[in-house]
Order: C-alpha cells, then structure tokens, then sequence
C-alpha cells in the first residue's frame, strides 16, 4: 500500500508512510471510505466525449451547460490547465483537451493527441473562434501550428493566448526571451 | 569596511567577512586597486542628461549611438531593466528611465520621476512611438496612465509591452490574473 501512495505525484517515502499508517491504525475506519470514494471515481469518471474533459457520463459538466458560448473554444494541452483556466474566471467559452502536445522526443504524434473529436467539432461547424491555450516552449508551438495548417478551416478565428510579463513582475527579473515576446507583443495603450 | 560591504545587495554576513578578509589578509595588493577603481567610477559616471540612463560625461552610450532608431523610445523603471532589455537584443530603439515608478504609498509622485527631460524629448518632436515598459502591476498601470494622459501629445504613438505567460511556462502553473491577461492579449495566430 505505501509503495502505491509513494507513486502519487507529490507524495515521498515518509509522506506515504504517514498516509499508510493512518489509515491502518490511527483511523482504520476510513479506510474502506477511501476504497469505496476511489472505485466510484474509477468507475463512474471517464473522458468527455466531445472535448476530452473529465466527465461523468458523456458530456462534461462545461459541454453540458448552455450558458457557455459554444462558438468559442479553448485548446488545452491537459484537464489540470482546464481547472487553472476555469479559476481565473476569465473565460465563459468550451474548452478542447488534447491530452498532450506534439513532442517527436517522447514519441508523442498526432496519432497520440485527442485531435479526432476535434476534428468533428470543426466539421460540425459550431465553432467560429479558436484560443490556443497551448505552453510558451517549442512543442506548444509545433502543436499550434500543426493545428492550425492541418486540420482548420480558413472560415474559423484562430488566436494564441498573449505571451510577456507575467502578473506582478517588473523587467528586471523577466529573461530574455519573454522580454523578447513582451516587446513583440506590445499593445496600442489608448 | 566589512559593514560597508554587508550594505551591498546580495552579500550577507559570511561573503562580507570573506571579502573583507580576502582582500586585507589573502590580496592585499588589490585593495588599493579597487579603491582606484570605485573613486574613478564615482567621479566620471552619472545620469545621461538625455535619457537618465548611466553616463561618462553628457550622454550615455545608447542616445550618442548615431545607429539606435532615434523614434522609438522604450520607458523603463530602473537602469537595471533597460539592462535587462539590452540583453535580449530584441530592442534597437533608445530608452527613458524614470528611476521608478509612481507610488504614493511610498511618497512618489511625478515631481520624484524624470520626467522633465522626457517631456522636453517629447517636444522636440522627434519621438513618434513610446513604448511603456513598466511594471506589470498595479504602480506599473498607474505610471503609464500617467504619461498617457497627462505628458503625451495625441500625435504620438503609445503601447505597452505584452503580459501573460512567460518564455517556457505552461498553463497549468500560472497564477489566475495571468492566465487572465494573456486570454487577453490573445493575438490572431495566422
């Protein structure tokens, strides 16, 4: 059992250790809770069959919910970025998971990313705009413009989320390269 | 001498000891050598009359480089951040340096900034774009509301460096306000 906890991201030898004996002896009453909270998870959670997001039954909650525009979405690389996005609170879009970017260093193709569904939704012709939210490295950018040559249409909006300083840093201590993408992506300020 | 130098910034007890120690006992063949050093630098280096950036004599190296594009004027902070700028090579134009920003919590206000000389380069009429590379937070944002408002003749061009993810960072790991700013300042990607 503690070797199974050491694998969950964050958790160490001691922490696992800490974690094991509680449940086996300072609170052995939870310890069937756990086991229950976890196969419900593993059975009932499954992939949104449109956007790759955590769902139960078909559709996630986001998919499922009109309020959202759906003629917007936004490109993650995985569901964890989804969350970060949804905290913000600063976009009432869809999103698409793709489950990973392109990296021909890890083996990692088109084949690999959830593109299919993707692909789908463009056909379907609902959307309108496209906000690639994808990482400020080389692979997002090799999956930014893989998606954008390869599988969207002409008719469809297609914008990268904004590159530069991020909140609460001044110039001194950015490095050169997002100083570099700070001054390329200046903006009219009035 | 080695309270003198535990004032520098970065040096803590210990390396001012070191230091001290290094250069009495260890090399003391350097000591007078460094005094040449700093006297000549506190006699001949001061602020560019121009754009207050570090100087020998009247102008610094930067507004007496005939090649620098004398339209472009990019506003930074501090001598440090212009530094920081330089380094990424990204920028050809010249600078203003504010020697900070406005902060009334800490007692600045425009009387404390340098702004006069900018006002005069703005009358000369030779700048025809500014570019505010301040802060991004909230002194930053004041700061460039007011050059915006108060300095700047209409005919002159104004923008701000772009914010939002920084060079290599995901999604995942950006704080709420900059995922934010950079849905943004999402640009058009083809």
């Amino acid at each position: 059992m503690q070797k199974q906890l050491k694998q969950l991201p964050g958790l160490g030898f001691r922490s696992a250790e800490r974690i094991a004996l509680h449940l086996l002896v300072e609170k052995p009453e939870r310890l069937p809770q756990l086991v229950a909270a976890l196969q419900a998870a593993a059975s009932s959670v499954g992939r949104c069959e449109t956007c790759g997001n955590l769902a139960e039954g078909g559709a996630c909650t986001i998919c499922a919910d009109a309020k959202r525009e759906a003629g917007i979405v936004c490109v993650v690389e995985q569901v964890p970025d989804l969350v970060a996005i949804e905290r913000s609170g600063a976009y009432r879009g869809r999103y698409h998971v793709l489950h990973g970017k392109l990296s021909p260093i890890h083996g990692v193709g088109p084949e690999q990313l959830n593109l299919g569904p993707l692909v789908r939704r463009l056909q379907g012709g609902e959307i309108r705009e496209l906000i690639l939210a994808l990482s400020n490295d080389i692979e997002g950018e090799a999956t930014c413009h893989f998606i954008t040559e390869k599988i969207l249409a002409d008719t469809v909006k297609v914008s990268r989320i904004g590159f530069g300083l991020p909140s609460g840093a001044g110039v001194l201590y950015a490095d050169s390269v997002t100083l570099k993408s700070a001054l390329e992506a200046r903006r009219a300020y009035r």
